[in-house]
């Protein structure tokens, strides 16, 4: 099987790709369109994309793309946690400390504790920031990027666990081309169900009344998030996670009744949440 | 008046910052973080920082600081249209396209149109492309940047709006640190008032009741958002605009309301919003 992901190798996306697919082969893309793209084209057969709390690429990227086009699903759920590593390629104190500006961002109450007056220099991805490390051994310059990053370019570890808050995760999902509905309904008992909402009008209360089909059903909302829509200002779509058990079959009426009352609803699949150690 | 905003200069929170204070000290800070915590410690008056659709930095990286902080407050919001442009010190056909990945993101049907074998180079920042151009004359390198760059760097626009999308803009906001509720409510008839909601218990349907308060009132909800607490996985705060008119007094019984039902309610305050052509 292939697996196209966002990269560089030894990104963070690239990590939780290992996690799933540790066997299959794997094929960076440098953007999320473009992973996305080659699903749709059948050049991969599955895709990894970063969804929230991103270091690579925009989250927004991804629901936008997932909203506008009508063949893919989510086939499973990555929740990797985000460890960042201070590395470089001599144990001297750095002049110069390198990264993406997300991975400096945080790691900022460590660096202003530890390297008060080092100068900061953003990178486009924390991959780079280690790559130029390596291929500049005479400058003392460090990098902020993950434990793999640094065993790949052979550097060496001179801050550990960086990162300022212990529940930094990045959460990823597995796309796929569309299967039936039916198929991937009966696979999932736990885990989460997702999809796309558009209001039938802007009329206040509009979302509080689509909401009262999942409400008096019991059904968790886990997340709910609403997306510029993108033909004018102020019109919005919902991306939302339903956190499904055996209910799954309950949701679909509740997409039942508020298709009736006029909403879209794009499902993106029952999927499983895979939590890498 | 001492106006802080995200740098560098000429980035589009740069822009958006002179089109609201065209003649007031501007101070350009490295992260959005940096550049609230300056307005706490009183070093500027206000902030301009990105809020939705950035091309240089992260919107939950705002949004988070806003809520862990509760001296913080917006004073206006600033609605930027996002032009890119190609540019280069030569009418030539470059070689090299450099640009930060989101910009790159939003130009990706022109490339691929009328540069598909051009070399994609991604930079920290727009301006960063653009400067990189400038002081690299030798080099067949285009940079995408904002026309305001262009002038700043006296580069040549060899490829005018070119971003895929017309529709294309982003929201910034004016920060301040915290007046008196009832100062700033009397003052907004016309705009959003923003609040964090935080609420009492995960329990399903709660967020449906929470938001019956606001649709039995007729209060529009302009954008709704969820994003993790950061204490523990898959407990979240939400974002909420509200679309207000002359309602603005019911907005504040609406927030009595659902705080006596046990959610927690931090008012960003009303705010005025600002349009640039």
């Amino acid at each position: 099987m292939k697996i196209g992901y966002l990269g560089p190798k030894n990104s963070f996306t690239y990590q939780a790709t290992n996690a799933a697919f540790p066997n299959q082969t794997q094929l960076a893309f440098s953007t999320i369109q473009k992973c996305l793209e080659a699903t749709i084209a059948k050049e991969v057969d599955m895709a990894v994309i970063p969804i929230e709390n991103s270091l690579e690429g925009s989250v927004h990227a991804s629901m936008d793309y997932l909203f506008h086009s009508k063949e893919l699903t989510v086939q499973q759920e990555i929740i990797l946690p985000i460890r960042q590593q201070l590395m470089a390629t001599n144990p001297g104190i750095p002049e110069v400390i390198m990264s993406h500006p997300q991975a400096l961002a945080q790691s900022q109450a460590y660096l202003s504790a530890h390297y008060p007056d080092v100068a900061i220099v953003q990178t486009p991805s924390t991959t780079y920031a280690a790559e130029y490390v390596t291929s500049h051994p005479q400058e003392k310059v460090a990098a902020i990027a993950s434990k793999q990053a640094a065993a790949a370019f052979g550097l060496t570890i001179i801050g550990q666990d960086i990162q300022d808050n212990d529940q930094n995760e990045t959460r990823f999902w597995v796309i796929t081309r569309k299967v039936k509905p039916t198929e991937s309904t009966s696979k999932v008992t736990q885990g989460k169900l997702s999809f796309f909402l558009t209001l039938p009008s802007n009329q206040p209360g509009v979302l509080h009344k689509m909401l009262a089909a999942f409400a008096w059903r019991g059904i968790d909302l886990a997340k709910i998030e609403s997306r510029p829509l993108k033909t004018s200002l102020g019109q919005y779509y919902f991306i939302i996670d339903l956190a499904v058990e055996d209910n799954v079959a309950l949701a679909y009426y509740a997409f039942e009744e508020v298709s009736l009352l006029g909403a879209k609803i794009r499902v993106l699949g029952p999927y499983e949440i895979r939590i890498v150690k």
